[in-house]
């Protein structure tokens, strides 16, 4: 009964405000479940290429992370190159390599056809479709998706998404695929494909909840020295099907926890590049900028 | 004992998405006491030249908005051209007049040097000296200052600094004055230059308040539809000022409400041109938006 992801793993090159980072590993998948881990179990698929190399699996290295997943290939691991501007809010991607994620067809091990939540992180909507048909789900199944997937495969999109129960988008691909301007009718628009519960993401300035009719926004952490955005949606997902796979409650109420959890995860993520700011982390500190997070919101 | 607020009256040319105005009637002062008016009476000081028509005057037409202190002299009112980039977050400045502004020297009526609150709206730092030796404040002084002011009279700033309650500034300005990143470390600088509250701007990522050591951040609201940004920061600040005024109430929890006022007035400002949006509404429209925000924000 853990948590599922299916998602991208890379070797990502970053330039961001005054450093450079080479081929460090990055991808959906990737900072996903080093952000699960903190709350329990998690089972990760995805594909690497043979050059993905025992230093890169450190960033696997927490046994909280099942690998059983993870298949590796003959190839060259996906690889990208990205630029941000001087807020870090966009990034230009300089290169796109697919290489062995091309290919990739998630095949989900038997151990982890039940899983308690599932995330299927941003791929081709057919594969997060293919991957609902090999699993059972008892809890909840978020998604994530880009503008690439809106533009060119929106039918398969619309047919996943009665299926899902929580829409992790950013607002820009919000706008795009609901067509509207106002935050009220692009969540409406969204809820009426199907899923319950909508959650825009917009960088620094927090996430809109949209659940049950209701609006519940929150900010971003103020406190925190970001560096490097990569990954910081992953991360918020993480935070989000973390918490709801650890309490098992779906109230409003604990969806707001939940929100805030993504929200305190994705501020360690920006902190430093990779997923290096977890490696250190311990729950205890997470808790703490957590509780100061509702002390700052507390109204 | 009234709300006094010393700041430009201007005409500006806008560009923003799709569509563009001509000269129509803008500057803090306007804005600033277009929102006061729906808490109380607003004595306004500030001068335009005598291009400045009567159909330009019925921005001011609300009774609640004292004229004592608008100067009209010969000469062209202060004009402003600017285009906005594609999310309504920056303008362009195309062109700046200051006219009749360049040789503003505010002088306050008698009836007006006893306010309970005063709004130093952006101009030069020395005119705002000038317009504090002049009045006796026995509520709040709030200021707002700019870039520009930062960058050719900061010594002046800071000799003002230790004489204000509230420091409304937005984020690059507040990055750059305190040379700060971090937003607790920017608000803790700017705190040490004397105010005891900081308000730092931040457009479509709301507010963050720091006052007592404390930290609270207000999102922006979600439902509005923008279509010109412009005069957002002066109409937050009248409603944060004219609820402090009418409440004369100065703990946290009054200032976290003064805050979500204001940012129920920059709601509306933004979706209209000029001050449009204010001539039809009503405070009970206001409310009703206040009480949303509540609602949404609450944890």
């Amino acid at each position: 009964m853990n948590n599922l992801v299916v998602g991208s793993i890379g070797l990502d090159t970053i330039e961001a405000l005054e450093s450079k980072v080479n081929e460090v590993v990055g991808g959906s998948a990737t900072y996903f479940s080093n952000v699960v881990k903190f709350f329990g179990p998690v089972n990760l698929v995805g594909v690497v290429g043979d050059d993905f190399s025992d230093s890169h699996m450190r960033a696997f290295s927490d046994p909280a992370i099942d690998l059983k997943g993870l298949s590796k290939v003959n190839g060259k691991t996906f690889r990208w190159h990205g630029r941000y501007n001087d807020d870090l809010s966009e990034a230009e991607s300089l290169a796109t390599e697919l290489n062995v994620f091309a290919d990739f067809v998630p095949k989900i091990p038997t151990s982890y056809t039940k899983p308690k939540t599932l995330f299927l992180a941003n791929i081709d909507p057919d594969l997060q479709l293919e991957v609902l048909s090999q699993v059972e789900v008892s809890g909840v199944v978020a998604l994530d998706t880009m503008n690439y997937w809106i533009e060119t495969k929106k039918d398969s999109l619309l047919k996943l998404l009665p299926k899902v129960d929580i829409f992790f988008i950013n607002e820009g691909e919000a706008k795009q695929l609901s067509g509207e301007k106002n935050f009220l009718d692009i969540c409406k628009k969204l809820a009426s494909y199907g899923p319950e519960t909508i959650v825009v993401k917009r960088g620094r300035a927090g996430v809109i909840m949209y659940r049950e009719e209701k609006m519940f926004v929150a900010p971003s952490y103020p406190k925190c020295s970001p560096i490097d955005t990569t990954g910081a949606g992953d991360s918020f997902a993480g935070g989000v099907m973390g918490y709801l796979n650890k309490t098992e409650n779906y109230s409003m109420k604990n969806y707001k926890e939940a929100l805030l959890w993504g929200t305190v995860a994705a501020s360690f993520a920006i902190e430093d590049f990779s997923v290096n700011a977890f490696q250190d982390l311990t729950y205890e500190k997470m808790l703490d900028r957590f509780d100061d997070l509702k002390e700052i919101i507390q109204f």
